[in-house]
C-alpha cells in the first residue's frame, strides 16, 4: 500500500478539429491528462477517471516534494490501494472547456491570438468524452476496464457507456444522473448570473484585468452550499459567531458564513470564471437521452454498471442513482446499486474514501477476473 | 362561505421608542396592518397572522375593484372559512424592517430627514413581536385565540408563544424552526451577497436611484430555488427549452431559467433591497433559545402548538416543525404535528389551501370550544 509519489501533468497537442455536438468545430486542442501505473502490452489494463465541476488531471500524488496536499482522489489510487496501479493504468485528462490544461474558454484561440472568452463554443458531456476518447486512442489504450467518477464526471461515466460501450467493461457513476433537473439548471443559472451581474466580467473579455472576482466567489458560495449538508455543518458550525460583539451588526458573521466566504475567495484563486460558466452550462445540457430515443428505453447497450449514491446528497440525490441502475437492469443490463452512508452531502465522493475503498476494489476484482 | 370583500390597509403611529434586542432605540413607529371581522367586547376572539419574508399585511381580500390578486392567505379568511371571521377577529400586520408600510429601512429617519438605509438598526423576530404586541394593545386586543403564520412567519408565532404565553392560547407554526441552521444562514448569505455585489446598491444608499435591481432579482432567484422543489418543477418544466434554436448557445435558456428571471424581475417591482438583507438578517438570528437557557429546556410554557410541517420542504424541512412538537410535549405540554402532503416545496404553504383548512378548521374550533 502506497501512494504514486510525484507526478507531472502531461500535455497531448492534438492538430485535428473536433466537431462539437453543436455543430461547432474546434482544434487543434490541446489535452492536460496525468497518468499512473503501466499500460500493458494489450493496452486493456486500463481505469479513466473522470473529474467534477472545478477538478483538474492531477488525481493521485503529488507535483513536488513541497505540494501540500495530493491529488484530489489520492487515497484511492496506487499500489495496493482500490485502483491498484501495480496491476491497473490510470489515467485522468482535463476537460474540454476547463482551465487546467485542457483547451478552454481561457485559452488562446489561434485564428485571434487572444483567449477565446465567449467565441469558445458551447461544450457538452459528450464533447468532453470524444476528447477524453482522442487522448487514449494517442496512448494506445484499446479497452477500459472501468470508467468512474462523481458528479459532473459521474455524468462523462455515463456518456462513456453510451458513446463507447464496447470499449468500456464497467461504468461507475457516482452522485450523478442521466439528465440534469430543474434544480439541478437552477443553482447552476444562479451561479452563472452571480458572474454575468459582475462588471468586472465585462462580458467575458476581462483577460488581463481582475476579472469578476467578486462574481465568480459567489457563484462558488452557492454551490458550495449545494455540495454540503445541513447535517455536517450543524455538526461543525452550529450557530457558532466569528464575534460575539458583533451579534446584532448587519456585518456580524456566523462561522458558516466565514466559511462560505472562504470557499469563493479559494476558488476565485485557481479556477477561470467564462470555465466555470461552460463547464455549468455543459452540466444543465447533460441528457444522455438528447437525440437517443425516450429516455427510459435506451440503456440496453449500456455496459455493466455500479451506481454508487450519498445518503445526504440533495444536489444529485441517491434516487437519481437508483433510476440509472433500475433504467439498466430493466433494459436486460447488469448494474448494481451501492450507497455512502455519509453525513456530508453531495462532496462525500472527496471524503468517504474508505467507504469507497471498500465499494470499488471488490467491483474491481470481480470484474478483472471476468476477463 | 364568502371573500372578506374590499379592505384597506391602516397604519398606526406610535410615538414611543422601543428599544430593540440589540439594544438600540427605535421610534417613533409606523405599524400597517389589517383586519377582517369584528373585534368582541372582551377583546378576546383574536387569530393574529403573522407574514413571510416579503410579505405584506394584506392577508385577505382586495384593496380595490380592480385588484388582479387578493391578500396571499384569502382563500382561508372570510366568513365561514377557516379563520371564520363571523367569528374571530383576524389581525395582520407588516413586520417591522419591512417595506410595506410598517418602519423599516426604507423609512424617512426622523433624525436625518433621509431614508434610514443602513443606519437602520439590526432587528430580531422578537423585535417583530413587540411591534405586535404594541399595534394589539391599541386596538383593545386583551388575548389571541391563536398566532399563525408560515416561514418567518411561524418564527414570529414561536416568539410569541415565548415572550408572550399567557396572552396566547395556541401557537401554529408552519414550515418554520426554533432556531436557524447554517445551511438556512448560508442560503441568506449569498442572498444578502448577491445585493452587496451590485455597484448599484451603493452601500445600502440608493433612494433616489435605481437601487441595486440586479443583485435583488438575483437574491430572489436563489430564495425562489429554496421555496420551490426539484419534483415540482420537473412536473411543471421538465427540461424544456425556451428557444430550441439556442440549445447550444450560452444565452440559450430552460423554462426554469426563465422562470426564475421572472420571479427575480417581479420582486425588484415590489421590494426594498435593504429590507430584504435586514429580513433575512432576524431570520438568521432566530434562535428561541437566545438568552433563555438551554434550547432543549426552555418549552414548558409555551401554549398548546399545532405544529405544521411541508412533505417536500428543503429549506424548513419537516422534522424540524416535528421537533418542536416533541420537545413541547417533552415539556409537559401539549403539541400536535399534521403535515402538508405536497409536492410544492416550502411555497406549499401560500398553495395548499384545501389542507391547510382541513387542519385548522378543526383545530381552532376545539381551541374556541376550550374557553
Amino acid at each position: 500500500m502506497g501512494d504514486v509519489g510525484i507526478v507531472a501533468t502531461r500535455f497531448y497537442e492534438w492538430p485535428g478539429k473536433l466537431q462539437l455536438e453543436g455543430g461547432a468545430h474546434l482544434g487543434p486542442l490541446t489535452i492536460a491528462y496525468e497518468t499512473y501505473g503501466e499500460l500493458n502490452a494489450s493496452g486493456d489494463n486500463v481505469i479513466l477517471v473522470l473529474h467534477a465541476l472545478t477538478g483538474s488531471a492531477h488525481v493521485a500524488g503529488r507535483h513536488s516534494l513541497e505540494d501540500r496536499l495530493p491529488g484530489w482522489w489520492d487515497p484511492l489510487i496506487g499500489p495496493g490501494r482500490a485502483l491498484d496501479t501495480r496491476r491497473y493504468f490510470v489515467v485522468c485528462a482535463n476537460v474540454l472547456g476547463s482551465c487546467y490544461g485542457t483547451t478552454g474558454p481561457a485559452s488562446i484561440n489561434p485564428d485571434t491570438g487572444r483567449p477565446y472568452a465567449l467565441d469558445f463554443p458551447v461544450v457538452t458531456i459528450r464533447d468532453m468524452v470524444r476528447v477524453q476518447k482522442i487522448l487514449l486512442d494517442h496512448l494506445g489504450v484499446k479497452h477500459l476496464v472501468a470508467a468512474v467518477g462523481g458528479s459532473m464526471g459521474g455524468m462523462q461515466v455515463l456518456e462513456w457507456g453510451f458513446l463507447y460501450p464496447e470499449m468500456v467493461r464497467a461504468i461507475i457513476p457516482i452522485a450523478a444522473c442521466g439528465r440534469t433537473t430543474p434544480m439541478q439548471i437552477a443553482f447552476n443559472n444562479v451561479q452563472r448570473e452571480a458572474i454575468y451581474a459582475d462588471p468586472e466580467w465585462q462580458a467575458g473579455n476581462y483577460y488581463g484585468t481582475q476579472g469578476p472576482q467578486r462574481g465568480l466567489a459567489l457563484a462558488r458560495r452557492i454551490g458550495t452550499i449545494t455540495y454540503k449538508s445541513d447535517i455536517s455543518w450543524t455538526m461543525k458550525f452550529g450557530r457558532t459567531i466569528v464575534d460575539e460583539k458583533k451579534y446584532f451588526h448587519l456585518d456580524g458573521q456566523f462561522e458558516v458564513e466565514s466559511y462560505l466566504s472562504y470557499q469563493g475567495r479559494k476558488l476565485v484563486q485557481r479556477f477561470d470564471a467564462n470555465a466555470y460558466i461552460y463547464l455549468t452550462k455543459a452540466v444543465d445540457l447533460h441528457d444522455v437521452g438528447r437525440g437517443r430515443g425516450n429516455y427510459n428505453e435506451i440503456w440496453c447497450n449500456v455496459p455493466v454498471c455500479l451506481g454508487i449514491g450519498i445518503s445526504s446528497d440533495f444536489l444529485f440525490p441517491p434516487q437519481q442513482v437508483k433510476e440509472i441502475v433500475q433504467l439498466i437492469n430493466a433494459a436486460g443490463g447488469r448494474a448494481l446499486y451501492k450507497e455512502l452512508k455519509s453525513p456530508y452531502g453531495h462532496d462525500a465522493f472527496l471524503i468517504e474514501f474508505k467507504q469507497l475503498e471498500a465499494i470499488l476494489k471488490p467491483f474491481l476484482d470481480e470484474i478483472s477476473r471476468q476477463v
